[in-house]
């Protein structure tokens, strides 16, 4: 079944089913030794693959993958990808609820990385304390 | 924060955090002993209870409750308010998801018993076929 995705669709089921998650890694090939990956993710059931798919399409970046289990999910890791497609898309559709105070949080992160002041410790302390805050603004999901 | 719900965006938030559910109970007081419930929920952790409400305010029915624990719900049970808000709206919004066969076996059992079809041991077990097949295509989500 062809399904024709519209922006404000997109926008309440990402309120609904949509994570932005900023992962940090020790990494020891990495100068500081940690890895900051932000990722935009939203995770179905494997009956709901397709939807996943259409998504993919709509964004034009991302991979699509088994999550865990029967669940599949859609990922967009790049950072080219979250600055030139996710954040001006969440920048112009705004999340109407919580998930927006973690999205904005999301958002600095990536613009730390743009300005490349993850590669100093600095960097990374700013990037820790604004992790502690988006999981205060929103625990993680009971799954 | 006032937030203006528009149709399309209410859909995606649905698809991902919809129910529709046919509840059926023992009521000795009833003619057949069985009680037909069918509802139409979307739960939200308290963080998010400003959106049912804004819900509510959108169909103009139903209400809002503490669901168990943090999560509250929005909850559309009156008959009424069934069929003259809620199959209307997603008769002319169509979800893009599985849920969406769930919705039509729902909207079908909304139709049986306003014809009042459920009031005969006839119309009772057509309603149970339906809701064993909309168990097959929508498992309880893991909570």
């Amino acid at each position: 079944m062809h399904v024709i995705i519209k922006p404000e669709w997109l926008l309440g089921f990402v309120d609904g089913e949509g994570c932005f998650f900023v992962g940090i890694n020790k990494n020891k090939s990495m100068r500081h030794k940690i890895q900051v990956l932000p990722e935009f993710t939203i995770v179905q059931h494997k009956r709901d693959v397709d939807i996943l798919y259409q998504i993919k399409d709509f964004f034009g970046c991302g991979i699509v993958r088994v999550n865990h289990g029967d669940r599949w999910a859609y990922r967009v890791r790049g950072h080219e990808s979250l600055i030139r497609t996710i954040v001006p898309f969440f920048d112009r559709y705004i999340l109407k609820t919580k998930k927006q105070q973690n999205y904005l949080l999301f958002r600095e992160v990536i613009y730390i990385m743009k300005n490349k002041e993850h590669l100093s410790q600095e960097g990374i302390d700013k990037i820790m304390l604004i992790k502690q805050e988006m999981n205060r603004q929103l625990p993680m999901p009971e799954l």
